[in-house]
C-alpha cells in the first residue's frame, strides 16, 4: 500500500520563514520511519498511515507554540490505485483487523481517551473521503457516529466535520477516522485543517 | 443538487485580519447568487457550480494584489447527498451535457483558452475526488488527460496535481475538472491549494 499526505504549515505572520523552519526539528523523531519532500507549495510525508497524524501534531504544535495564528492544511491519503506500493508504509499490527462497526468506534473512543493531552488548544475541520465504494455515504455515517462519540466533536458543518478541543485528542480522533473506517485495502482520502491561536476564535462567545 | 465551498485565506503577514477584510469586496458581485457564512476556521460559498472558481479566483487575486505571500486553501463539493437541494445551487444551462470523452476535453480546453488573465502568476495543487463511483480511478486519469493539455500544467505530486500560471487560466482549469468530468448527480470533492507571493516560489531554479 502507500500512504502519506501532503501538508503545509501557515503562521499569519511577517516571520513565517523561521515558524516553519523553527517547528521542523519536531519532525526528527519520524525521519527514519519517512520519506519527506518540500517544494514551494507543501511537505510530502510518505510512511506508516498509524504515523502520519502523530507527526503531523507534533509539528503543528511546535508551530503554534509561537503563539502566532497558524494553520496546518493537509490532504491524507492511504491505499491510492496510482500510487506504488512502498515497504515504508507497512502499516503496524492490527490495523487491518476490522471488527463490528461496535467494535471499531469502541476502539476508536479507547484510544482517543488514552490520547496524551498537548496544552494547545485548536480548532479542526475536515472531509473524510472513501473512494471506489459503492456506498461510501454508510462509511462517512458510520465514521460520524464515532465523532460524535469522541468528546473533542464540534459541529457538523456542510462538506465537513468540526472538532474542537486539544491537540492530543483532536488529532488522534482524525487518526482514528482514517484508520478504522474503512477496510486495508480501500483508498482513502481525508482533507483536514487545524487552526490555533485564532483572534477570531477568541471573539467566540 | 448542492454546491459550494469551505475557502479560507492565509495571508502570511501580521495584518492578515486587513488583508483579508480588504479582499472581502472582491465577492460583493457574486453576492446575490451565494450564500455566504463565515466562523473561525473558513467561509462557506454554497451556489451555482459554476461561478464558485470565478469567485475564489476574484478573492485570491485581489489578496493576493497586497504582494505577501498568501494562500488560498478550500474544499469545493457538488451533489453530496448528505446536504439538502437548493435552489440556489442550479446549474447553468448546458452544465449537465456530457459528450464523448474527447469533446469534453475539447470543451474544457477552449473554456481555458478564452479565459481572461488577470496579471497574477499562482501555483495551485489539488486532488480530485469522484464519490460513489465504482472505477473513480477512469474519471481521474480522464480529468488528468485534460490538465496534461491545459497550458497551465504542472507536475503530478502524490495525491494531487499542480497547476503553474495566471491565475485567470488556472482557476478556469480547475472550474472545468470540476464541472465536466463526472455527471451531473455524481458527488464530486475537489480540495485546492492556490499560492502567490512565496518566497520559495522565486528560489526556485
Amino acid at each position: 500500500m502507500f500512504s502519506g499526505a501532503q501538508m503545509s504549515l501557515y503562521p499569519m505572520t511577517d516571520d513565517f520563514v523561521p515558524v516553519i523552519l523553527g517547528a521542523l526539528s519536531a519532525l526528527d523523531p519520524y525521519r527514519d520511519r519517512f520519506r519527506i519532500e518540500t517544494d514551494d507549495l507543501s511537505t510530502l510525508l510518505v510512511g506508516p498511515p498509524g504515523e502520519l497524524f502523530p507527526a503531523m501534531r507534533d509539528l503543528f504544535v511546535a508551530a503554534a507554540g509561537t503563539g502566532r495564528h497558524t494553520v496546518l492544511s493537509a490532504t491524507v491519503s492511504r491505499g491510492c490505485p496510482g500510487e506504488p506500493d512502498a515497504d515504508i508504509c507497512t502499516p503496524a499490527e492490527g490495523f487491518t483487523v476490522l471488527g463490528s462497526l461496535e467494535e471499531r468506534v469502541a476502539q476508536s473512543l479507547a484510544a482517543v481517551g488514552a490520547a496524551r493531552e498537548t496544552g494547545r488548544r485548536v480548532a479542526a475541520q475536515f472531509s473524510y473521503y472513501p473512494l471506489g465504494a459503492g456506498r461510501h455515504m454508510d462509511e462517512i455515517y458510520a465514521c460520524i457516529d464515532f465523532l460524535k462519540a469522541s468528546g473533542v466533536f464540534g459541529r457538523s458543518k456542510n462538506f465537513c466535520t468540526r472538532l474542537d478541543g486539544d491537540a492530543g485528542p483532536v488529532f488522534e480522533t482524525l487518526a482514528q477516522a482514517f484508520l478504522r473506517f474503512a477496510p486495508a485495502e480501500a483508498h482513502l482520502a481525508l482533507d483536514l485543517t487545524v487552526s490555533a491561536n485564532s483572534p477570531s476564535a477568541a471573539a467566540r462567545p
